[in-house]
């Protein structure tokens, strides 16, 4: 039906954004709200922090887990599902973190938004915009997702750039 | 009368922006200009730099101080100032080194922005466009902006982007 | 004839957005593709980048380098190139560690701007929307990148902002 990508800055508001378009279409053309979660629970703190997220969505939503395997939770979803992934960053950050071959797996990704015939919003940060990271794997993290996020706008129907909770249509 | 949230990065011209939206104002409809300054002077390079900006600005404007006491400064001005607060940023660092609540402070600070009738430019460093700091302290001042500037985007009859001296307007 | 300002963060495809405009316009009315690159090779890896840019950009492309003398560079073409200078930042960077005058070096190029009859596409990346760096050469560095993009932007014809491989024109 539709894919869009949402950028944005840290606690700049993109999740919300994305979860409320995703709302506002199962209102008006019903569909399961699926939430695609990709953050990992390795310690207390993100257990947590998961659980509110959840409890926050509140029971609207279907949460599924996907930290590595995005493709195939796409592959799984049917077309009257209407999908929110959060967050590309995670997941970028976990497969650099298991020595994934990233471009094969955002190919992978780019062929499964494609195949999907729902509506899709795919929520990622925005990490180019500051000082080179003195750290390596920051420089490795930022270049990756750099391409990432190329590679998904262009295959996007739309791509919004949030700020302070505000969106900007950039396609 | 308005009240204009001006974001923008580092050296981007944010500032300049909103003094010379502010001297437009002043010059079409008349009006005391008030720069509201969250800078202290800790030390020498401070001071200087505090006068400095004084200077730059010239005789039209009066500065006030309010490191930390910023609604109470809005409330004591008249409908007829324009007021340009420089910035948010140092003023949110402040109330976090003095271990202010952040939430109930933003909200007072929307409740002081309602209040007041006269026009109204807040200007603040977008800081959540790279990648995760590696200090937990950076951390936490990037989120708590971030939710400062949703909180104030939303308040505001108008949210502008600053990059490099070049406006966009985002509401 | 014009002269564009591209400003985009890492791995945000701002290279190839200057590059395919420069293209675009010698298919439309001819004109010799003149790369400035600014980057030197200290070591093997840039030796090798350097060499893989220049491959990737194919025949088509004459290549100058000019790791601090940029308005000495432009100066020498003819009003029939059509230029991209890839990277102002890479430039800056040169130019503070061989501490040169950065505001006059600045006022240097926008005046070789102003005097070149040619297309022109300056690629620059935007460095202050993080956190405050930590490190002093950083601050320096996102302060000075942060003025030199203000002095030509407001010099530019057109400034580009690039995200994601998406263009959004500031003016």
């Amino acid at each position: 039906m539709s894919f869009t990508l949402v950028l944005g800055g840290a606690r700049s508001g993109k999740s919300a954004c994305a979860q409320g378009e995703a709302e506002a279409q199962a209102a008006l053309v019903g569909g399961r709200l699926v939430m695609i979660a990709t953050a990992q629970a390795f310690d207390d703190e993100m257990v947590e922090r998961i659980a509110r997220h959840r409890l926050d969505r509140g029971e609207a939503w279907v949460t599924l887990e996907a930290p590595i395997d995005l493709s195939v939770a796409l592959a799984g979803l049917s077309a009257s599902d209407i999908v929110v992934v959060d967050c590309l960053t995670l997941w970028l950050s976990n497969l650099i973190l298991t020595e994934q071959d990233i471009p094969a797996a955002a190919a992978e990704l780019v062929e499964a938004t494609a195949g999907f015939d729902g509506a899709l919003w795919l929520v990622a940060n925005e990490v180019g915009f500051g000082i080179v990271p003195d750290n390596a794997l920051a420089r490795r993290f930022r270049d990756e997702a750099g391409r990432l996020h190329q590679v998904l706008a262009q295959a996007a129907d739309n791509v919004t750039l949030v700020v302070a909770g505000l969106t900007l249509r950039m396609k």
